[in-house]
This record gives C-alpha cells, sequence and structure tokens, in this order.
C-alpha cells in the first residue's frame, strides 16, 4: 500500500508531464477543491442517508461516488503539496490535538464543540451535570 | 509511512471510542467536509497567491494551514469509508482515466476540459490547429 | 420593501466608503462565498433537520442563522455585481427555464434530473411508466 | 423591481406546483447551495480575474455566469424561507452591525478581520501605529 507522499508524487508525476503545474496555484487549487466537494455533493442531492448507503451497494454508482472522493483527495493532497504541509504527519498531529480537545469520558456518545466544553467548565464546575451534549 | 487505510484506521479508532459513528451519517460528513473547505479557505481570504504562498513560510500560519488541510483530509477519509470506497484505489484509478482523458500530446503546457478537446476533436479534425487551451 | 438592486447598492456603499474594491476580484469573492456558506453550515453540523429547524424557534439561534445567510447572500450580490448580471432578471430567467424543463405533470411529487426525464423519455418513450422518480 | 419576499414567493410556488416541498429540508437545501457554488465556481476553474472578466463580456458566457449565480441566489432563498429568516431584514442588520464593527477610518484601504482590529487595539493602544492591516 502507499502512503499520501507516494500517491501525491504520482498526481505530480501525472501534472508535470502535461506542464500544468502553473496553474496549480492556491486559489486554483482550492477552487477546484470546492467544485470536486460540490460534484461529490451531486450524488447526494435530495437523497436520505439510507438512499445514498443503498447507492453504495451499487458497482456503478459506487465508482462515481468513488470517483468524486478521488477527485476530492486528489486536490486536497495538491493543495498540502504546494502549501509546503506534510499530510501525513498534519493528519497525525490532528489526531494528537483532538486526543486531548476531547476527551473520551467527557465526550464518549455525545458530540460537543470544543467552546460548548469549556463554557460548561466555566459555568457550572464540571461536565458531568450536562447530560445533553449535541443531543 | 503509513497508507490511507492505516491512517483511516487511526481516525475510525478516535471516533469509535468516542461513540461518535452514530452522528457519521454521509450528509453528516459532507457537511463536515463542507465546513473544513471554508476554514481552509478562510486563510486564503483576501490574500493573492503570493501571499499565502508567503504564509507558508511562517511556522505558526503553516501549521494552522497544516491543521485546516488535516481535518478536510480527516473527513475525505471517513466519507469515503463509510461509502465503502478504497480510497487509494479510487485514486490510482482515477489517475488512470485521466492519463486516458488527458493525452500528453494534446493538453500539454495549456489545460482543456475533457468535453472541449471532444469538442474541437468534433468540430476540426484535431486538437492541433487550437493554439489556445483554456486561454 | 427593497430591490436586490438597491440591496446590492447599500452593500456597494459598504464597501466603497472603506476603499475596499480592490480586494473584491471575481475570485476572492468566491472565495468568501465558500467561507460564509462553511459558517452557515456550521450551524446544521451533527444536527438533525428536525433540530436545526428547532433553532429557528430560539431567537438567538435564528438571527445567527440570519446573519450567515446574509453574509451568504450578500457575497453572492457582490459577485453578481462584479459579474456585470442583474441579479433579479437571472433568477427570474432561471425560473422560466427551469418551468419548461421540470413540466409539473411529469415531476409531480418526485424530484428527476432533466437528464433522467431526458433518458426516460429517449429509452421508453415516456416519462409516465417510471413511478418512481428519485425516490 | 421585485423584492426577496416577491422573488421568494416565486420560488416557492413554482416548488410547490411541483409537490417538491418534502425535498426542502434545511440540510437539502445546503447541500444543493454547495453543489450550486461549485458549478458556478466552474466557470472559474483554471482561469484568472482578468478572463474571468473578459468572459463576463461574452453574451453567452454571461448567461452562464448569471444562471449559476441564480441557482445560488435561489438556493439561498429558499433556505431563509425554510429557517424562517426575513433575509432583506437579515442583510440590512448585517450591514449595519458590520458599520460598527469595520469604522471606515480603522479599515480604509486595507482589509482587516475583527479579531486583529481588536487584537491592534488591546496590544498597542491604537489602530494606527499598524500601517498593514492584512498586506
Amino acid at each position: 500500500m502507499l502512503s499520501i507522499k507516494d500517491l501525491t508524487q504520482r498526481i505530480i508525476d501525472f501534472r508535470d508531464k502535461r506542464e500544468w503545474k502553473k496553474y496549480h496555484t492556491p486559489k486554483n487549487l482550492a477552487i477546484s477543491l470546492v467544485i470536486e466537494v460540490g460534484e461529490l455533493l451531486e450524488h447526494f442531492q435530495w437523497k436520505s442517508d439510507e438512499e445514498i448507503l443503498k447507492d453504495t451497494k451499487v458497482p456503478e454508482k459506487r465508482e462515481q461516488l468513488a470517483d468524486e472522493l478521488a477527485d476530492v483527495a486528489i486536490y486536497t493532497f495538491l493543495l498540502a503539496n504546494e502549501l509546503d504541509v506534510d499530510l501525513e504527519e498534519a493528519i497525525l498531529r490532528k489526531l494528537e490535538k483532538n486526543e486531548r480537545k476531547y476527551p473520551v469520558e467527557l465526550v464518549r456518545g455525545k458530540y460537543k464543540k470544543y467552546t460548548e466544553l469549556v463554557k460548561d467548565d466555566g459555568d457550572s464546575g464540571g461536565y458531568f451535570k450536562t447530560s445533553s451534549g449535541r443531543n
């Protein structure tokens, strides 16, 4: 299996063979990322979550979803590359930050924004009296 | 280095420890992906490409960009996971499709939509008389 | 009540007093539009449609939603202005196009993409045998 | 000329004749809004601001841009309607808030985030020593 770095290199090779680097400015790549997210969401339009999940059982539809997800990933990797970001490292660091920000015992089973966690703490001296979270 | 599959597994572990799977429906993840793309773009707002690239030299700003890119990648990986898509495979297949769709000799140095390539072909019997591409 | 043109003029006045026109290039405005859409969607994150609608009953939350919707509208109006588009006229023309594209008797109660309507027609000689639409 | 309320009513009439209200939940409309923003941005893809502005001189291209802007506006108006927000009022209130948040004398000719304005104030006792803004 390949790393993000390996995959990014293949994308860059594809790009550089076509001499398209000049188009790959941060704002252009960001715009392309938004376009691809929009195309991915077209497959969700007017559907319930159940219908979307059912689509994944239909090979033709799953391939369309996979293609759109691939495009989103490709532009994310290209953008990381242009911005000189090691994306694997960034993901691992973000997970560590989130581990600290969302301690299991405080958020289990309910999603809470960090700001709400802090506010709860400030207002009430503890998280545990809040039974609600984002439910 | 880790594969997308490895990284996705770590994200899933983080998620499942918090019992947040129930929130991770396709539409919810898509909405979160859009939010994160928006947060990434906040770092581009009102800036030129040059200013954005200059920001990447400032460690504090590069870490912010890296964090936002990580969030975009994390939701993309989670969405692929929920939609039962092998994202590495999808990226490699998409690159192959693009190899065929954008032959080097036809698009070198100029970006053209596939539809324009085909139209050029239909209208003119060849791509080469078009000197412009996307200009 | 004001027209889109009136509202746009007020936004332009606000902008020009601050000499911000130079920042309002098409790509910059598009990026700002995406950011505002993302901020609007933050209010939907991890929520069901029912929860979102319940938020609209809480004055403080409805004001937040209204502010984000206003920002989305403001950047849409600014972008129309920069692209020399009369947005009211564009909306009315789009509605007319959609009237023709989605005839009531063919789509009542079910959403169908135009491409599906055409395909149905081509494949089957009629829309009426399809009972499903996008259900 | 029509108000946002008038235009929204026409959109609602179009929608209700087709019995599509059931599809117009907040999340569905938000997803459609993102899709339309993506389609608008397709017209910007790989282009410079100058090229985009040049497109607005070509009637066929301006009509395409107008159609996409109309779709973005239509979904924004529909979303405001579902969320029980008076969009005209929201825009006017947002402009008033922004008048207070971005005083002309402090931001003229340079864009500054509100947080930066406040920080400048806290750090330095005044905005005027900062010559930079967002440059």
